[in-house]
């Protein structure tokens, strides 16, 4: 996903070594966070559910119930994000239509895969 | 969920009588639904995964994705549905924000739900 330039000094990149956990299940989350290089998973009690690679983007469930993390995310390689604080979010989802589709595809696309895996 | 007024022409409210089934897993869907009155259960595979009420909506992932039901809605009880259209689904996203953010804590919710039941 192309994050606009609108928040241009906002937009600062942050990186993570392989390996290391970006957020925890059970933690509040402030932000969500767009792949520029590098892969991440995503896991539910232990159970990875998703891997996520570059220009994809993950932890936007907390911003939009305004819940706890449900998912632990690690970098599965080295990786550079970049986080999507809550002001942005609401301005993108806003003014930005594009992106709230893109958050309903991913969102609506692992419900399908969730719903593939009911017996 | 109110829908604003915008197409008040198109808003033409239909009824279905309790155990009618709606859509079925499998089928093209061309509209989502939002409940003016009764409850919809919507079951994957046989099992319930949720039962919808009033002011609620289902049917929009077919919309989202562009792909066919994922789920089959039975009228659980008499109920009465305002079906939204490709069109009109798509003119709400871009120029109803509130809408947008609406789907999105849907589709949360039930990737919530759906991840607590994870083992």
């Amino acid at each position: 996903m192309k994050i606009p330039n609108i928040f241009e000094d906002e937009t600062k990149a942050v990186s993570f070594a392989a390996g290391v956990t970006i957020f925890s299940s059970g933690d509040q989350g402030e932000a969500m966070f767009v792949i520029q290089s590098g892969q991440v998973e995503l896991s539910v009690k232990g159970k990875v559910v998703e891997t996520v690679g570059e220009d994809g983007f993950f932890g936007e469930m907390a911003l939009i119930e305004d819940g706890p993390r449900t998912a632990t995310a690690v970098a599965k390689s080295d990786c550079v994000l970049v986080p999507i604080n809550r002001q942005r979010f609401e301005f993108m989802v806003h003014e930005v239509p594009q992106f709230a589709v893109e958050v309903m595809r991913v969102l609506s696309r692992r419900l399908r895969r969730l719903d593939d895996g009911v017996v």
